[in-house]
């Protein structure tokens, strides 16, 4: 099954965080603030996606008040942080929302996303993510993390399903 | 008409922000602070070309105060934040300030950006902005949001009005 | 003896910080504070190393609450801070962990880093490092500092004990 | 004269700051703090160069704590902040540390640095300096401003006076 028909059947995104919906950053200030820097491209498109039906969410390995900010500003489905087992998590995740694993999509950058990359009906990963990672997905983006990784995967996922044209056509005025 | 005798009638010069003012880049803190990246040499080419008479203005989607300073900072003759329908926006700036179509180059990364691209008379994005607007715009920058593609722009414009050599030679010392 | 060899009998790895474990930038802010942005993906190796026996530390010319704050919460068996004599540092070091210098791999990137990089079993350098480091490592990386170059050292170093699948096997759920 | 020879003669290297020593990057929070990003090699080439009786000073068009405070850390000789006309205050430091333009490297990368790298007797820009700039000094360097172009100028100018291998053999213990 190729990559194409393979994102047509997708509903569901779910994306790691650190390395892909960032460029990998961990930016520590003198005062023990930290910091990480996300995409507006990448926001924007989550927004959209989820305005068409398709559910976003997020499962990360870390637990940062950062990242949980930016998920309420983005208004995803569902965000799970600082998860040890990301399967596990995703179980309960697939049985809340009743979806099954050939409707997900799921991209990650480390060894710490395997598990659930080689689970999910469709695995990406941004280019420049952990070589075993690179090797094992079923998509390799051009974008790196943080530059608009998941936006790429996106707009792939709507060509495949063709909306992109349907929901690119809503932003010209006649 | 080609990109250059667009460029040679432009008397206002309309900028998105995020994705070209700056990298796209939305950092965000542990404290809940926002920052962004914005590229010195932009605004030294906004001071510029707004002694020359050229009106430089700001139309973004978002809304903080980070650009709200950096806006001031700049003296620019206008800016628009949080705007949903930049068309809309820019009908009233136009009114207000009385110029036509032809005479406003707009520089814009993303979808949200597309209506008024089309609209004005002469459309460039960021090398790195969303695909649908790299296909759609007069003239595709050498240069990334945030790595002086407004000036780049600007000096376009500039060369194509024959000021840029009357306004470099104003910084060599007899 | 070539760097395969040389890597195959390494027990410790020690890291230089600024250029190494940071891109190499310090960003200061208005307030006075210090920034600097590290790598999740060396983290998360650093991590992993360590729980298979490996001993992970920290020797860096500079003195920052920002630097000390990461290698806490990495975990690191040693980290030295202010060291304006790494040989010095390392001999005590040595002394108290009772290690050889065959048995360490050192990355560095600038000239306070030499004498240490030549007196260590297996040297390696960030690609961006000093010209003057670049030639003289046993093993230039292909990654920049801040984007993964302890992250490749370690994963070679993995490779050459064979403990590189063993190690990433564990990531795979049957 | 080539730029070996320009080279050979220079006492004092005095450099821009935005876009030279840092990548050009002004990061604003919503605090109302402003940002610079520095880069580790570059410092401590400062201090390397300094301790041999070279100069280095800065010339700044912009007025901030952030650079003021990095100024300081690196022990410069001088440093002048907010200068519209550099010109003239190169003038007024010639006239106080008693060197004549030909003793002078001047690293730039703007229009407001354009009458001041014609000036000096060595004139160089980072490789992502405004394309006037580019076009009109001696040297055009191949780092990037704020990932290491004032290095990369310091070892050039060391070279050409044989004072590079001098200086780096004091790294390598005996």
């Amino acid at each position: 099954m190729n990559n194409k028909h393979k994102a047509s059947v997708v509903k569901v995104i779910i994306s790691d965080v650190d390395g892909v919906l960032t460029d990998g950053g961990i930016i520590y200030d003198s005062q023990g603030n930290e910091s990480k820097r996300f995409h507006v491209r990448d926001g924007l498109m989550m927004k959209h996606i989820q305005s068409l039906g398709f559910k976003v969410g997020v499962i990360t390995g870390r637990d940062s008040s950062v990242v949980r900010k930016r998920c309420e500003e983005l208004g995803l489905a569902f965000h799970y942080h600082g998860i040890k087992d990301k399967i596990q998590c995703y179980e309960k995740i697939k049985a809340t929302y009743n979806f099954s694993d050939v409707e997900v999509a799921y991209i990650g950058d480390d060894w710490n996303d395997l598990s659930l990359l080689q689970r999910v009906g469709f695995s990406a990963a941004p280019v420049d993510a952990a070589e075993a990672v690179r090797k094992s997905v079923d998509f390799l983006l051009h974008s790196k993390g943080g530059e608009g990784a998941f936006r790429e995967l996106a707009e792939y996922i709507l060509k495949s399903q063709n909306q992109y044209e349907t929901l690119l056509n809503n932003f010209f005025k006649p």
